[in-house]
């Protein structure tokens, strides 16, 4: 038993339960995913931003008493997180905002924000003594697992569904992971998966299923905060696919709030692709999720089945906040206005969350005087095809200066 | 005049000059390339170890005291450095050594070291009043240069050979630059850039003309240092194409002892492929440098005509350390190592310094009671399709559990 955890909470029908290797909930089966429920005045006792002012750890292991962990030493463990958090000056003037930040999670070890999640599974399966992780994953998940597992001597087992980019499944491979490449789309893939992980008995590091991945993707909200001095932004921005990151997002903030370390929870902005955004459907037309089609170029985004549809329906109602959808066109122009005003490269779901922010504010959802933080949840590189069909490839030039002077290029 | 700079000396010549935007010696042309001389007693008076201690500053503008550079607020640049430095055990175990780190310098903001050198040479570009910055490149400081540029806001033109990687270029058009792709080797890229930069008066960012460069890349050395709590290890370990960033390690360490933060300077392994290793012929037969075929899939240190010859040759000798070469396959076997090992995912010019080291350790230039640090210069999702070719392709299954059995892939 963790001192600093009371237990879970089935966030379907609100059941108590005590704290185990179980991942969700008895009752309501797959559907009844967990919240952990924590103990705030037990970590208050030692956690707290005296506490952190003085921890020079420049990882979201400094937040480890937030994490249903044992405490032990994380050193070993990839350096996952705290993430630079860029003032954008040059991008809030060209969209029309007071002031943007971009937090490029495409900074962490295996180039995206999946890493706070599967830091955080490897961590708990080496505390449970597993030798072997598992997981399905549209690829950044997949990935992380592996590079993360590698590093602590664990074995891995992938599945990605087909359509996983090349930049993906080379990390995989590279980790030395063991790679089922699924003939079919996420759903076909994730069910595998499940059967798998049921059959073998390894550790599930399944987003939609395992609750401790949404208490890792959180420290993207702690270190948000923390960056901002504890006084986070109007509004914070994330693209969603299977509703976990948006889910650590809302509890990472609700943390800080319920520990007394900030004053509020920003609003949550959700951000989907048009061509794959049940989320925003739902929400729209006030009722549950329907499975909808898979059709973005921004690979981590296209969920159509999403299997964490309570924690992100509940970041954005809880916080006041609002979804919105994206055309691809905009996904790419995003992936352009970060790269040429900021320098900061990301993948199409990477730049999705700015991309809300630019059509949230011509909605008036956002409004120009407003602060906000859009989070770039991967690296450019994981995609590089996109990247050039975002930006176009270069024009070839003889090597002279006559050449060069006529070309057109200058 | 910088109060910390004492002036130029030519590294053929030895002529000391006045410290102003000049860029190599005027008695010996293009190729007296220029060090740059510190002066350690003023700088020694407000930087050191404990002033370090102090300091939060989680990027090499920590190391701004030891920069070529006016003081100025660092923080709207990109961040560059503080990467991380792994205890590598399972790698160190697999190659029958003591100790040996990994230094992931895939993790700077565009995915290289060469990061070092951009931000440095954007910072000065600011300083001075420039709009525009150029290089050429084989890919990573062209990328780097373009990236760093775009987050303050400078115009970049980039010269880079027709072979240069799909996720490079990928970079480039994505941060804005304008892209010159040379149809020739890096040699008639170099070559094109020079002219167009004497031509149209941008700041000039070629590593083996501009001196400053080194001053920047030489930070991963003064991070592995402080990292190691100014006991650095035997050996390190590097990569080498043009010679810049070999130079720059030499000359952290040198920096370091001069100012009496370490007892020694650790040994230096210059590593090339036994495709392209100009400086490893010239060293085994003591003689200088000539031209050398380009041939091979490391494309970083794919450099026949190395620009900066004086300052790489010299980190091996004054270091007492030594030169290297190692066939492409044992690159490829490198990154399979390091992924699957440690979860660090370099390129193939990023692992190739680890390559050397088991090469090193089979040939007893480096003993293994000895320590040594690996520096992975870049990420390996910057050249995806050697990675696919190092690591293979994932098998194809069908979406049931009977399929996946049976098909070898558990």
């Amino acid at each position: 038993m963790m001192k600093h955890i009371l237990g879970y909470r089935c966030t379907l029908c609100g059941a108590e339960l005590p704290y185990d290797e179980r991942m969700t909930c008895p009752h309501c089966g797959e559907k009844g995913i967990l919240d952990i429920v924590f103990d705030y005045n037990y970590i208050k006792k030692s956690f707290g931003r005296a506490a952190l002012a003085k921890d020079r750890t420049n990882s979201m292991w400094r937040y480890a008493p937030l994490m249903p962990l044992e405490p032990r030493d994380f050193s070993p463990f990839l350096r996952v997180g705290w993430t630079p958090l860029y003032t954008a000056n040059r991008l809030s003037a060209e969209l029309g905002l007071k002031t943007l930040y971009l937090k490029d999670d495409g900074l962490n070890p295996t180039a995206s924000l999946k890493d706070r999640a599967s830091g955080v599974a490897v961590a708990k399966a080496v505390e449970l003594g597993y030798d072997t992780i598992a997981c399905s994953s549209t690829g950044n998940a997949a990935s992380s697992c592996a590079g993360n597992a590698a590093r602590m001597g664990l074995k891995t087992v992938i599945f990605v569904p087909q359509r996983a980019p090349e930049g993906k499944v080379a990390q995989l491979m590279i980790f030395g992971a063991k790679v089922v490449s699924v003939k079919g789309d996420y759903k076909a893939t994730f069910e595998l998966s499940k059967a798998a992980i049921e059959k073998y008995g390894w550790y599930n590091r399944n987003a939609g299923i395992n609750p401790i991945l949404t208490e890792g993707k959180k420290t993207v909200a702690l270190e948000i905060a923390e960056q901002l001095n504890w006084e986070p932004t109007d509004w914070v921005a994330v693209s969603v696919g299977d509703g976990c990151t948006i889910g650590g997002v809302y509890n990472g903030f609700h943390d800080l709030y319920a520990l007394g370390m900030i004053e509020r929870v920003p609003k949550i902005l959700g951000v989907q692709s048009t061509g794959c955004c049940p989320f925003v459907d739902a929400a729209r037309e006030h009722r549950p999720l329907v499975p909808a089609a898979e059709n973005t170029l921004a690979d981590s985004i296209a969920v159509g089945v999403p299997r964490n549809p309570v924690k992100a329906m509940r970041a954005v109602s809880a916080s006041n906040g609002a979804w919105i959808a994206v055309p691809d066109e905009e996904i790419l122009a995003a992936m352009r206005l970060a790269g040429a005003k900021e320098g900061v490269f990301g993948e199409p779901a990477g730049v999705t969350a700015l991309a809300g922010v630019r059509r949230a504010l011509q909605e008036g959802i956002i409004k120009s005087g407003e602060t906000v933080t859009a989070i770039s949840t991967g690296s450019g590189l994981k995609d590089v095809k996109n990247a050039l069909r975002a930006a176009g490839t270069p024009k070839l030039c003889e090597p002279d200066l006559a050449a060069l002077d006529k070309s057109g290029i200058l």
